[in-house]
């Protein structure tokens, strides 16, 4: 019997199982993946965001933004992320690629119904986020369906490392249609 | 008296602290800061760093990484890089815009004499990190001062946000030798 980190299959598995332990979980590491992006002026970005839904059989996920923030900008510009967690319990690094689509207006509007009141000061504010304010809290949060955004991450590739007493590190790949390869650490 | 988050100076004072402490304490979230950056074709990125030193007064830091690591390769092409923190505990974001300078060679030999035995090992994997490779632990750990790098990352701006009862966030940025701006969270 071999540990789940010693075989890709293994591995694998590992990895979608940390994802969903991460939408049902407040406190596990993969709740707040780092999310990186690249700017329109050509600046790579990164800041933590919620993982929201995950799901194994589309190889994808979903976060959710509000629509006047700065990665929506970046995005739209360049329809691609990196997503990133470290999860020191498991020693597990899971780097995934995803292509990224947005959804916005009615298309999110059931979803933006089931939001309880506390969590939907999280989208909207005035004026948008990142704009410059006279004083520090020249600003009203003014939840909105109109700022609420869904991004649906279509995985393409992922790369996870598990640091044990010896490293092994492997991708998968939608074009190999997820079968897994060892890499060099 | 006003708490260190409601000034600007307060908010840049403890940017600096939480850098400082990165770097004196193994434990501490800035010791492992994630860095992003731009792959030579065209995809973001993101992974964790050790962080190494920091410097106020020449408002920079340094990362020591692998020649021959992937990084590299995106660093060469794009030589900058963006930085996150995020620290539970004084419900702090750090993000950090840098350009990225690389050192090896003789340049770099005098700190790869430092560096304890037990740590050299993460300079120098053959084949190369990223190879593909038959079985999971086909590779070999090969100490090598010819693969050690070190990056030196020049702060062009820092973008703070400390989530309290009320959000405050505020930028830093060179180019307005660091006198701050308060920002919409």
């Amino acid at each position: 019997m071999s540990n789940w980190f010693e075989t890709l299959g293994g591995l694998k598995s590992r990895v979608w199982e940390t994802l969903a332990r991460g939408v049902a979980e407040p406190e596990h590491p993969a709740r707040l993946p780092n999310f990186a992006t690249l700017s329109a002026d050509g600046w790579p970005e990164v800041r933590s965001v919620v993982l929201r839904s995950v799901s194994h059989r589309d190889h994808s996920l979903t976060v959710h933004t509000d629509l006047h923030s700065a990665k929506m900008r970046s995005l739209r510009a360049h329809p691609r992320a990196a997503l990133h967690v470290w999860d020191a319990e498991q020693a597990l690094q899971l780097r995934l690629q995803a292509e990224v689509s947005i959804a916005t207006g009615t298309d999110t509007r059931a979803l933006w119904e089931k939001i309880p009141d506390h969590a939907l000061q999280s989208y909207g504010v005035v004026p948008r986020p990142g704009a410059r304010i006279e004083t520090a809290l020249d600003y009203v949060k003014q939840p909105d369906p109109a700022t609420f955004a869904v991004l649906t991450c279509r995985i393409v590739t992922i790369d996870v490392v598990h640091l044990g007493p010896d490293h092994r590190r492997a991708s998968f790949s939608r074009a190999s249609n997820w079968a897994g390869q060892w890499l060099s650490p």
